[in-house]
Formats: C-alpha cells, structure tokens, sequence
C-alpha cells in the first residue's frame, strides 16, 4: 500500500494525525471531513488529502473518513502494530522519567528493559522494568532483540554506547544526548530529541 | 528588520541554522555558502537563501556567509540575546534533569528558580538552582517578572499551573505535561514537547 519515498515533513505530521484522529475518537467523533480535520491541525483539507495519498486512498467523497478506520490505517502505517521493543540506556533522571512516566505501549513500543552502572539501580526494577548493568548488554540483545535503543546516558559515553547499541542489532536510536552520532556504515536509523531547538522556536515567539 | 509573518516551518528550521552555524564557527569556520552550508543541513541552496530573506539580506554574491556573523543575526532574531528567563514548576524526574543537565544559558535563558511541593526538595538547592514551595508562586512571579515557565508538573495539577503562570505574566509555556493546554484569550505562547510525536516518527522509519 505505501507507495515511494514519502517526505520527511510528512513523517513529522504523520504522528500529529494519528494524536488528532485518536482524540477524536476517545471523544465519541464517528466520523470527520478532510476541512474539519484539517481546521483542529493548522492544515488545510487539500494538504491532508495530498499528506494521506501518499500511503493509498481513504476517506469517501462526501462523507470524510472514518475516524477510527483511518486512526488504525495510520498506526499500521506507523508500524505501532509491528511489536516493536525498546531498552534504555543510561537510568538517570532523564531515563528514569521515560522509565517511570513516557507511556511507551501508546506508541506501540514495549518497554523491556533498562542498563545502567550505579550500584543503587542495578538489579532494581523500575516501574515494572528491569534495571541490568551495561556490561550485560550485549548478551542481553543477543537473546532478546530489540528494535530501539533509548539513548539518555551521559554525553562522554554516547558514541560509545550508541556503538553497542548498533552492534547488538537495533534498528533505530531514540538519542536524548544532543551528541550528533555518526552512525556511517550502518542502517540504524537516529532520531534524535533536540530540547533547544524547541525552547529557542518558543523563544523566537515570545520575542516577536 | 524582520518582515511580515513567517511561516512556522521556517521558525523551526531557524534554531537548527543556528546550531550548525554555531558548530561551524566552534570548528573554526569562518565563511560558507548558501550550497555548503545547505548540503550539511539536508536543504538546498535556494531554501536558504528563500528562508533567511524572510529576515533581511544576509551573505554577499560570490562570497558566501560569514559564519559568526549570521550566527550572531540568527541568535538576535531567535531572541537569544534579549534576555528571557526561566522558571520550571515540578523538580520530578523531568524537571530534575533539565535542571541539571539543560544548559538553557546556552540558549539565551537564565533559569532562574524552579517550584516543587515535595519537603525533601523544596528549600534545597539543584546545580545553583532554588527550589521554593509552588504556593510561593505568585509572589516569586511578581517580584520576578519570568518570560517563560517550563512544565514538568504530573499531569492532574497542569493547566492549573499553566494558568497561575498565565496570571502571573509570563510570555510562553515550555510545556513537557502531554496536556494540550487551552490559553485563549491569553497572549501566552505554548511550545509543547511531544516524545510521543518523536518515538512514532522513528517507529515509522525503522519500519519502512
């Protein structure tokens, strides 16, 4: 169903529909048109239509889509369905909130496990995750493999560990260290969760 | 100097400009063109070009930008210079971490209280940072006129404290709750940070 290469600002919406569609549908909402949908977004009916033609054809002239048709055709789509797991790395305040708080099962993720050093934490559970010494990574993604690995180590052991992470067969990085990792050579995918570019867009706001 | 209304899409390509110019200019860069410094950000030439003309004229015919000059223009626009402060209410987990481990200075902020309700934490302080009681709030805004409160509340008290922070004059929310908070009739600017937004984006790419 998914046809070519689809743009990375469509990616970027892709998760801001399936959060629209799956609020519409908690709230009761059977059934939404392209402008109205398009009205709670910020975007326009023809730029949705153009957005969802990329993965195939939804929504009915004259009727609109189905809201929770199209939530599960976007969380397919999403590969929220596909079983996907994820460990973290580094259960400091940063991990741990993502540990004790980030709901990763609404994103299709389960969370099973987590690897640190700190003598306190090691052999703890977290929020029903367990807490395993980094030196047991690599055994631990042999025998379990693992789809993203959550990077929130502290920024002198990212390249490092973000190494491991590749040679154990992750698919994708989750990277919280602001560390641009050079990943050349591999076909990990990075994703990386940039704070102050989001506080320096609002601080462009507040200046205008 | 700056014209007219500029599309979000180019407020949020402007801190990641910033943040390859600045990179550039700690590598010791000193001049680039439009191309170079597009094919390092994944644009073209021509989006560059288009993007910065939306603030004025910027770089010369036949010689390129110079590095530390735009840094220093797009660091004036995105309002790094102006001054802003920060508060973060919630010293949890997620408020703990960007306390210790954000450099908002390096983002044009000073940080320059944070609020909890917890005895063990309220009254101590976090990497040079107070933390007071949350019901002090009001009288800290007064005296201290804050432009931005970072909101790392659990979810149940968030738009409460996003509204006394709207009451108390600040200029924008760095919201971090997961709450879409309804500021109308505010001229508040809300910067929501979605993890989830992120992590589907990355389940998508590792999919494909």
């Amino acid at each position: 169903m998914r046809k070519q290469k689809v743009s990375s600002a469509v990616i970027r919406r892709l998760p801001r529909y399936y959060r629209h569609l799956n609020e519409l549908h908690l709230s009761g909402t059977v059934r939404i048109s392209s402008s109205a949908l398009g009205k709670s977004m910020g975007l326009t009916a023809s730029q949705i239509r153009q957005d969802l033609s990329c993965f195939g054809e939804f929504g009915q002239q004259g009727y609109g889509y189905n809201v929770e048709k199209l939530r599960g055709e976007i969380s397919d789509i999403l590969g929220m369905n596909s079983g996907h797991t994820a460990v973290v790395l580094g259960a400091g305040n940063l991990g741990r909130a993502l540990i004790e708080n980030f709901h990763f099962e609404l994103s299709g993720f389960h969370l099973a496990a987590a690897f640190d050093v700190a003598p306190g934490i090691v052999g703890t559970v977290m929020s029903g995750v367990p807490i395993y010494h980094i030196d047991t990574l690599e055994g631990y993604l042999a025998g379990h493999p693992t789809s993203v690995g959550v990077l929130t180590v502290p920024r002198r052991v990212a390249a490092e560990t973000a190494a491991r992470l590749v040679a154990g067969g992750v698919r994708g990085l989750w990277n919280f260290t602001n560390i641009e990792l050079d990943l050349r050579g591999s076909d990990v995918v990075v994703e990386n969760v940039h704070f102050a570019d989001s506080l320096l867009a609002l601080s462009y706001m507040i200046s205008e």
